[in-house]
């Protein structure tokens, strides 16, 4: 029989991750990339932006797509339960003096919201409210034959993971549902955290990597055949060469995964097979960095491009993008070169 | 050890089912149907017709619509192998008084084709040369939701089963796959058979029923997946009056189904799941008439509305349909009332 | 913009549905039912109990079959975060003079919970804690082809679904994600009502009828493939007339379902494809009982069983069932007869 | 219009691939890993072999595993209609003086066969009759997860496709439904050739490389999840290691497919969603060895073992491996190193 305490209420309530900024070079070939081809609904757009939803999902937009001399990632956003919180997470930026600003009207859909870089650098939009669109949930004579269903996660690269991790923990009220580390002659080191508010296995993953950077975005899809058709999809559109990884299951997570980047180099998961965490006490799960089916359950490698690229995030006041800095823990297993 | 004889060669090499000229009134409601939802093919259009394909279909068309005052159809169509066959099979028409007619350009795509009327009054039409068109089923990204693979069989209501079969087998070279019988205090009736040339469970399916009538084209689909898609796709549209039975599984056939009625009413059955049947000399599968699993093998009953309602079909010479006749034994099983 | 409001903290930690218990007349009928066709995993039996959970489950137990003299339910669990949550469970069932009962020791796996008795009577067991064991979601070559991921909802009778919808909102702080009103020349009249607490869309149902009684217990599998399998593995068994309805697509919920009846009666419900609900403002979905796609999306009617048929549920003194009431509104919608 | 002549009658009647027989050390290790996890059928064995069949089968066997001192294929068995056509074969193989043998009682549940070794000396096995069993195909209950409905082809490596190729065209009457030809500065040259009797995609694969030998064996799913299933099934029973390549899309012949060898390093081929060749004429379709979606249509490069591993096969006179000689081209794409 397992002791378990009552859990501590978090001071904010941060519901789920929302939606991403990437940075693209040509609106009308990312359309076609995600609209046309990946079937996510476009909400609406302007000269410079393209906001798209999935479709189950009833807000105006989860990703956001705007126009930039480069790929990159403007802003990765959560929502929280309400105006309270963002005063609060105000508050807390400025006891720690972490860069914040609030931001009025620069998002359509979305009235004010606050940026943040976290400690590791990391630039979070947090808002509490967003205009709601129609469900295209059930109709189904609109949808496309990928059926992206709603984003799910965020994946970012970090210099030091065991900090970043305790900061979503103690600040913000994360738990950890799985992570991984690297056994030492000295001991173990946490290598990668999945950490979650909504209960699904993650909001945000944390890997030790060149960072902070975004290494990619991740939508949930209902079913493995989906997974497969977009492979399909992509290689007959001409994009073969931008499946970078997959598809392939996850050890950790058990999800079933393909990894694509889009015509900017923008990288993408796109899974299913996840499982529910509807307990928020429940012991994470241990992986070791060096488990083959950590990785790849079935035991694929990843591309060694999967390890080294990753979007570069922009700093919280738009001037540009926040110098990676190098991980405290090699940024690979032993077993990929 | 089963002991097997050297099979008979047909004297026709009848290859397989390969369309069939549906009657509708509106020809734009019946492209939104086929070709906005379920994802056929336009190949072709006049004023007249909409030639319809498959996603691994490489001919010109597996399904005519025709515009007509009423639905119905006009003939079901067999390829053969080579022209030589037309003359053999226009011969045993001459030799067995069968109405019959040669047709040159009625259809696009088809040049010269042989119809005539089988001896339960079936309008059949044999073709050796159709041309040849790009085939989609690599085409990806252009597929809808619902993949709707290619023409398989057709499913047809006779008075006398009994009959109906032995022609097949005898004249066409036919062999049956799997069967009904009726188990009477006398003995047992043949009251339907699946009968087949190409490798799958069958091209031509004969039911007892009030006939001669084409009860249903079948449509082969991937996986069971895509079934369920086509009905999620046609509810969604407002077509959930059209699902007329299913989603199940087949006892007989194996085949996973759903049966649809186009606006016009005439009935398709979409379906995964078959098996290959390439040992010509496979002994047939029978199963008896009452037997719940048969018809659908989750145990749930078939609507009074397929057994009683099917298309009539025209005569060879194209002068009206042909009045249908009272079957030799009842129409439907016993438990459906 | 919608404006909305900070949400009230439930005074209670409600995690989610938990588990369930029938009565069963034979436990060795039973195993060959949900485990060795079902594939519910054992994690443990006596001579009175047999103790079942699902392949991603991590606790002892979420259907437990007790071996009675006639099918029933003897209570439905619910985990809550901590024992304190308990013991404020009991001050308000005190308040509210509800029957309650401390037990310990009752279920193998479990120290100690509360029962009480809703207002409606339903049997309604809390717990804060249960002896972990293995999760199977990856022992893969352990899974039987149906694979059951995890209990997912109880679906409940009532007479009077508003005023026991209220209370689980109220005191209980279960939010509604879904709901069907009867529309009368009067205005309109709370139907049923889908309650959660966890991220799914519920963890209770509550539907108009005779009540208390327990409709179903709803379970999770990944995908509508393994829905499927599990109608042809149970009519493969010879259990083809204990699947009662479906499969098909709820409306509300959008849920591919199928329902089976256990060899003694007992419902359930398999189902995948519902949807997330993390952002805990959500605009409730709102369905009319007429409309014939919230049943059915592809407009299949229920079969009468359906709406007649379901559990009695024992008393919180376990002294026999509590008698069923008759409901406030007809208990089915116009066009089910 | 393309114009088609009368295809001449084969004057072999070859039904279709039929069986292989695997040479393994240990019977008991090779019955885990085909029947406890892939779900084979064991239709019976003694101390020397194993005799398998897929669930849709209704022949004795389709894989004979047989105990021996290293890995390796004994033989390929192709079924044919009658006693006559052995007759036949024999009668070419000695015009053409090719070694040959016939055989009794060697193999349960088949009586006589006639052996041959091939131009390209592969070992043929061909035989006209064999014990019927009972079909698996509705026996869903008791179906593993993994469901290997049946054999479906073999792929051999020969060092000099188009004379191997044109020999089972002329003598044996295959035909070609797709190849790969090699660009050179000279023309192009015949790589690979797909050839088939049934009316799927193949019976008989040959690709340019050191041979004979035989690269794998094809067994057909139902669909993409089961080829997924079983790599989930294998790597959580230690065989992650075992997965080869995959799982993927073919261009060529648009199967899904992952590789897999078992406990001796002897390589299948699970896959699904090849397509129907009931047009005996069609065109073959003709792909380039350097296009990068032939081998996987996705992208994804196989790995060197892929090219480079096969497994010897026996002499008809059972007294050894046939030594295998350079193939005239280069065994594998240029960008594949």
């Amino acid at each position: 029989m397992t002791l378990r305490s009552t859990l501590p209420q978090p001071e904010f309530n941060v519901l789920r991750a929302a939606h991403a900024e990437f940075y693209v070079r040509d609106l009308g070939r990312a359309r076609e990339f995600y609209v046309d081809l990946l079937g996510f609904v476009e909400t609406e757009h302007d000269d410079e932006h393209l906001y798209l939803r999935c479709l189950e999902e009833r807000e105006h937009h989860s990703l956001v797509l705007r126009k930039g001399a480069q790929s990159g990632a403007s802003h990765i956003a959560f929502r929280v339960a309400s105006p309270d919180d963002l005063e609060r997470l105000a508050l807390l930026a400025k006891q720690q003096k972490l860069p914040q600003r609030w931001i009025t009207g620069a998002e359509r859909g979305q009235d004010c919201a606050l940026r943040l870089q976290d400690p590791s650098g990391l630039p979070l939009e947090f808002y509490a409210e967003m205009t709601q669109v129609p469900r295209m949930l059930q109709a189904y004579h609109l949808h496309k034959s990928v059926q992206v269903m709603r984003l799910d996660h965020f994946n970012c690269q970090v210099p030091d993971v065991a900090t970043a991790a305790t900061w979503y923990r103690d600040a913000l009220g994360f738990r950890t549902t799985e992570y991984t580390v690297k056994e030492t002659p000295l001991g173990e080191e946490l290598w990668a955290s999945w950490l979650t508010r909504k209960h699904t296995v993650h909001d945000l993953a944390l890997m030790n990597g060149l960072g902070p950077r975004l290494h990619h975005v991740g939508f949930w899809l209902p079913d493995a055949l989906a997974v497969l058709r977009a492979c399909d999809v992509l290689a007959a559109a001409g994009y073969h060469d931008h499946i970078e990884r997959g598809p392939g299951r996850h050890g950790l997570s058990n999800a079933l995964f393909v990894y694509v980047r889009d015509p900017d180099g923008n990288r993408i998961e796109l899974y299913a097979n996840d499982y529910l965490t509807a307990d928020l006490d429940a012991e994470p799960i241990r992986w070791t960095l060096e488990d083959p089916r950590r990785q790849t359950f079935w035991g694929n490698f990843a591309p060694t491009s999967w390890f080294e690229e990753a979007l570069l995030v922009e700093t919280v006041q738009g001037d540009g993008f926040v110098p990676p800095r190098a991980p405290l823990l090699r940024d690979r297993p032993d077993h990929v070169t």
